[in-house]
């Protein structure tokens, strides 16, 4: 029984899935910040390039992966499927836990799935340089090594305390040609109207994405490249590219004859849970039996407490409103929160099957998220990163419950990247400066009033 | 044409390869400190169990890898071989390029490939605690990863200035369990007597292997449980369990049918050199045709303008006398090298091949080294530690040669590990702040003089 399974290069996918396809409900559309009309093609055309505007509303089921698209994930994929032996003897459970290593890639993460094809839809648009925003640095890392690979300038949009507080990320960018500057920065009107009222703003994604996307939207007039703006996780074409985890993980499991009774990712905006799980809804749809599990934070509970709206994807109220679990557009998560995923809203396609009861949403603990974390480096080796530990929280619970049913049962779950460059929320840890946190429910009704009066969603 | 060549787990070397049963001159034996005699297994008996000592003074061709160790090394070994493929039309040069990608173990290097035997053969002869030093921490993760994996103690003395810059190296080894403290440290004697000179010593990777050899072998006494001391590089059993990476190459290339012209890794003690390279000098000793190159640098030419000489392996003189390539034990490179492969010394295996004209030393300059990774990171992708990057300077040069020569060569490199937790030295590097240095002859010969009145190697 290998450890490792492998995917020879001539096996990978060559189409990526696009759950759209198989929706039992159909899409609700994005709507015009201003009119509350459905978004067309020519709404989203100064933002990103029309070819990826093109992917973001198909509906065909299978959609080709451009040959030089192919080219570049090889140097990464197919990733490996791992049996978890060392843990599997640790928990003494009777599971089987397969885990799907995206930490393989040059970034680290699943990330580079989506960033390596857009920057190649850019390309081929005729775009030359590409904006974007990041958090801690996982996206904003993968967006660069994207952009390198195809010779695109990249300018990345910093929140600016993620800037100064871990600048190996920052320096991964750099590496790679990119140039990233701490948001709010003086270069947007956005970030300057910020910096006007509090010149010691700490930033948030909120406000990066509105400078990433002003700073697309106006390139032309001020002289700049062509260039325009990419997001790394929520969208339909993004949780699309990341399919290729899900499919890669099927052939895999064929080989050793396994298939998975439960299938685990963490969602933050959705983006790694969507490339694990969605060709296995697609098996789910079609009558199979499999659990799905999408693994949320207790102190940033989108999927769980959050309610299904129509709501702006940044804090700035610029982009689309769109139809998602999300606990309100000016959210942030408690500080004590260590773990990323913050994002305030979920993925649309995510969110919609929830509600069809495709997909299950789960809220973890932070305290119960480290100490997966740990005793998964004891027990496998890889340091993962804090984001993935969400799901390692939930295999560990499958595990035990596996155990009190005397089922066994077949685990797969998305190991999404490593936490190399992460380190520093494992040393909150260890100093026990971290602690669980669950939202006050009269936050999370506050935060939602900006809401009202908004379009509701159908239910 | 596959960018990545795997190798099945099945197929994974089931034996080491030992040099010492082929090597064209005998191996001289290394002296004892007080007595200048040839030192027993006896007088090794404090510091190393008995099974590793048998493997430092084995002349057997092959030594089985315990089943145990292989078990071990399956979390990511083998590790793929990849063919160069984007840098090679970056390059435009008449070459192939295949590299080892020893960057996908859990500590990101090829440490663990020693790490854990040594753990194991610990393990087995009855020690629960293993004591060590470290300088920039690769080895000290990966010596806490390999004692997590069999339940042993790590006690790591980390040189102070690297402790206090590179607080993730040693947060890896918190999150596998192990206890790292800055060297000098109060807890022995020889950090005490540092500290009372100078409260403030930054430290050295000498004093820091004094204070890990006296922790060993002053344990029982001081009622600790059994502790032995585990060195990471020089050493001939820890050369051998490197060999496990030329191993698998040779597998792998056979796979596509080629043969290195040129076989290439960077030294600092010489375990990864030796690793890759060892089962081809085997080959060129048997008469085949093949360059092997060991890349040191300017800033700290042991191979190139040390001489071969009786040295000791730490600053504070406690180890053995070995016959090497060195600068001296006193010697610390210049404050301006950031790129690693700082030892002194040089293994003495690898020092007598490069008497015996099988290996080739080459310095390479700093800006170079960096020059080389940052092209390696824009079209390979991944970033490379800053000592991997002293060969991939050989690789580009060799290239140039060969287009310069007209001569179609198959390059084969040891991409030792990735570079995420040493971003420092790429910063530096990007503000100008490195320069090229070489050591004057005058500093060489100066810290030599501290060898007068030794024992002389034959030569």
């Amino acid at each position: 029984m290998p450890v490792k399974i492998f995917l020879n290069e001539d096996e990978i996918p060559r189409e990526w899935y696009n759950i759209a396809a198989d929706m039992p409900t159909p899409m609700q559309p994005p709507l015009h910040p201003g009119t509350h009309q459905p978004v067309g093609p020519e709404d989203l055309a100064p933002v990103f390039p029309m070819n990826l505007i093109e992917q973001e509303v198909s509906t065909e089921r299978w959609i080709k992966i451009p040959d030089q698209v192919l080219d570049k994930l090889l140097l990464w994929r197919p990733t490996p499927l791992y049996r978890a032996v060392n843990l599997e003897k640790f928990l003494n459970c009777p599971v089987k836990i397969y885990y799907k290593n995206e930490g393989v890639s040059p970034a680290g993460s699943h990330k580079p799935n989506t960033a390596i094809p857009q920057a190649y839809y850019n390309k081929v648009f005729g775009v030359k340089r590409i904006a974007t925003e990041t958090g801690a640095g996982q996206w904003g890392s993968a967006l660069s090594f994207a952009c390198s690979q195809f010779g695109l300038e990249a300018k990345v949009y910093m929140v600016r305390i993620s800037y100064e507080q871990k600048p190996y990320r920052r320096l991964m960018m750099n590496t790679w040609g990119a140039t990233c500057v701490p948001s709010p920065s003086t270069e947007t009107e956005a970030g300057r109207k910020v910096l006007a009222l509090d010149p010691n703003s700490p930033g948030s994604l909120g406000i990066a994405i509105s400078e990433a996307v002003e700073d697309a939207v106006t390139s032309e007039a001020q002289g700049r490249p062509l260039t325009r703006y990419a997001l790394g996780s929520v969208l339909n074409h993004v949780l699309l590219h990341q399919t290729i985890i899900g499919l890669e993980a099927q052939k895999q499991l064929a080989q050793v004859g396994d298939y998975p009774d439960i299938v685990i990712g963490c969602a933050g905006g959705g983006s790694n849970f969507a490339g694990i799980s969605f060709p296995f809804v697609r098996d789910k749809i079609a009558g199979k039996q499999v659990q799905i599990i999408a693994v949320e934070p207790m102190s940033c509970p989108t999927m769980t407490r959050g309610p299904f709206l129509y709501d702006f994807g940044d804090t700035m109220q610029m982009t689309p409103l769109l139809p998602m679990h999300t606990l309100g557009h000016a959210f942030i998560p408690a500080p004590v929160h260590a773990g990323g995923l913050r994002y305030h809203g979920m993925a649309p396609l995510v969110s919609q099957l929830i509600l069809d009861g495709l997909v299950e949403p789960r809220a973890v603990y932070q305290l119960d998220t480290f100490k997966a974390g740990v005793t998964w480096a004891r027990t496998e080796g890889f340091i993962s990163a804090p984001e993935t530990n969400h799901a390692l929280a939930a295999v560990f619970q499958e595990a035990k419950k596996a155990k009190e049913e005397g089922k066994e049962k077949v685990i797969l779950v998305n190991w999404s990247g490593h936490g190399l460059v992460d380190l520093a929320a494992y040393d909150a840890f260890f100093q026990g400066k971290l602690v669980d946190y669950e939202m006050p429910q009269d936050e999370i009704e506050l935060a939602l009033k900006a809401l009202e009066g908004f379009p509701k969603p159908n239910f």
